[in-house]
């Protein structure tokens, strides 16, 4: 039998709840599968560990964390932690960085068509998309240089001089260019026919964005002759305008820097009708049919606070997250496949039957586990 | 009387069409206002004037736009220019740097409410969108050290070695925010009451986004305590969600730098249903009801060459630009919101009689010209 180390990050808010979910359904899958070892670990993370260690990230959750093969997370932070020297987000990108995580997966394709009418979309528009994002984690303006300025500003005086400044640097090496590019190739291969692949910059402006279309159009030549027809380049504020107005356009797989990523993906995540049903992981390494690599996986929305403790939040991110943990870090491609199936049904048949077997963010008053417990029946 | 001195750039591809139609709502303007003399002369920018000159920004074109009120452009560039060393985008930038045009401005409200239908976003979503973008625009990433590689890759072999990088710096100082955030403050003040000033940064991981955040709290707080109340921060990812889920949250003034605009603002510009419709400032100050500033004012569409020359191009972009340019370049508030009611009377009687006056990009078969002049004719 095979045992897969896995590390649970259940995080801050509804975090918990929806990772409750998503382990229930991993038990289901563990299960069904007799020579299939989960070795589960909770691990404390993010607001949580502040106030019990004072560290969003402590000592002991890393270590667990490397050790691992994969890593699910809930989600962390909120507004008890918003402004401290202290953050959550320190722990985050800390963690991204001491894992190594330098590709981020979002898919934003509809979990169910009878959800198009939750989209701010025209149905007409949002029908049909079907795109994944792959975003560059651990370069980019968020990890290169910076310089904050000493002095903070005080209500009573004012301790700036129109000079001071700061900056921050958007630095990318042809290698993490390299190694990006190979992971958005994996997955556009991974379909049949493969995938195109839009590859955003803005290489009209940025050094950094033309190095980007030059190494990524060198990679895809020289180790993916069979993607060079699909590649194109657009520039980010073209693509941001695009994913509004004709999104299908960028179906496929749409490779970006971290900062371009970050803003593009969390743009696309509203389509498909709820936050509550994306998944998202984050690997070290360009899965293929046959080599896994370690990952983190977390469902894209926030720890909404406001809704915490109230078994009210959407597990599907989060249960849908396990799934791309099964096929990104563990091989286990039929099963994640077969929870992604699971949850289409139980979306598309509450929608004919009309018993609401949704939560609230979808128009329905189930519950967090009720979801979770029928998703796991169906499977 | 008063004497206006107007450069015009129509650029390349619909740019001249466009440009033709405002000019000609600017000469109604003119005639109709016995005092006021409007001297307005054209000169090369863009793709057209690399051919001419060698240059996107001739020395004469630099001087005349030094030397005017106000500048007013059509649109440039195109594939034709898209890749050499010399790029109508350069001539663009240091454009502004030289006339220093720190302030771009978008508004992204619905010309008319009749257009509706032709948002991407569902009408209910859609409906009552008011904002106006201002983007910090010559600082940050698109001004800041950058270094390119000087190796360029060849087909054949490969010139780079991994750890090979380009970068470009964000950077930002006290007084470039301090002066961006004025503007902003002096628009919101322009209505009343006051509109809301939504700041977006990213605050949680960028330096430069920590100090904006601060001088933006600061000046408000210091010079403008009647805004205090109406401003909040967003992150940039978070903004370009609500952009599309719940445009209307946004409603007011955008404040945000350069990059994060760049890309909002694209976003932003496809709700009102076609960008042919929308406008553009970039100003060289902070104007208020007893003060102008110089500008550049363009429509926000690019050249599209696809369907230059064929006179179906939508002028209206331009001609509202026309409207921005008395506004805050001339102070000629009643003439700016003269021209933009007889735009709005035209979109909205033509939806109901059904004739069509409309240029493709509606939905019509009305040309450029017959647009510009129902609209002279109402005004
Ligand atoms: C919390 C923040 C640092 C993070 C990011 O910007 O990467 C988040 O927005 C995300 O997309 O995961
Ligand atoms: C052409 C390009 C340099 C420019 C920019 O990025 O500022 C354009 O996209 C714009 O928004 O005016």
């Amino acid at each position: 039998g095979k045992t897969f180390k896995i590390v649970v990050l259940p995080g801050d808010g509804i975090g918990p709840e929806v990772v409750e979910q998503a382990l229930e359904i991993l038990k289901v899958v563990s299960n069904a599968t007799p020579d299939l070892q989960l070795d589960i670990t909770t691990h404390l993370f993010g607001g949580c560990a502040i106030d019990a260690t004072g560290k969003p990230l402590p000592e002991d959750t890393l270590a667990a964390c490397k050790a691992a093969d994969a890593v699910l997370m809930g989600s962390v932070g909120g507004p008890k932690w918003g402004v401290g020297p202290v953050r959550p987000e320190q722990g985050l990108l800390a963690l991204r960085k001491e894992l190594g995580l330098y590709a981020n997966i979002r898919p934003a394709s509809f979990a169910s068509d009878s959800l198009l009418s939750h989209s701010p979309l025209k149905e007409s528009v949002a029908k049909g998309v079907d795109f994944i994002v792959v975003r560059e984690l651990i370069g980019g303006l968020y990890f290169g240089d910076r310089k904050e300025l000493v002095s903070s500003l005080d209500s009573s005086k004012e301790e700036y001089a129109p000079a001071d400044a700061a900056y921050d640097t958007m630095v990318y090496s042809v290698g993490e260019v390299e190694r990006i590019t190979r992971v958005a190739a994996q997955i556009a291969l991974a379909s049949d026919p493969p995938l195109p692949i839009h590859s955003i910059d803005k290489a009209n402006v940025l050094a950094s964005s033309r190095l980007w279309r030059k190494i990524v159009t060198a990679t895809i030549k020289r180790e993916y002759p069979q993607l060079e027809q699909g590649l194109d380049h657009q520039l980010v504020d073209s693509a941001a305008m695009v994913m509004v107005a004709n999104p299908r356009k960028l179906n496929g797989v749409i490779l970006t820097e971290n900062m371009f990523g970050d803003i593009l993906s969390d743009e696309s995540s509203v389509i498909p009708g709820s936050l509550g049903l994306l998944p998202s992981a984050s690997l070290a390494g360009s899965p293929s049919k046959t080599s896994t690599c370690p990952g983190l996986y977390e469902p894209i929305h926030g720890s909404a606070p406001d809704i915490a403790g109230q078994g009210i939040a959407n597990p599907i991110g989060t249960i849908l997250s396990a799934a791309m943990l099964l096929r990104y870090s563990l091989g286990l491609e039929r099963e994640a496949v077969a929870i992604e199936s699971a949850v289409r049904k139980v979306l598309d048949s509450t929608s004919e039957g009309g018993h609401g077997l949704r939560t609230k963010d979808l128009g329905g008053n189930a519950g967090t586990k009720e979801i979770g417990s029928k998703i796991a029946e169906v499977l």
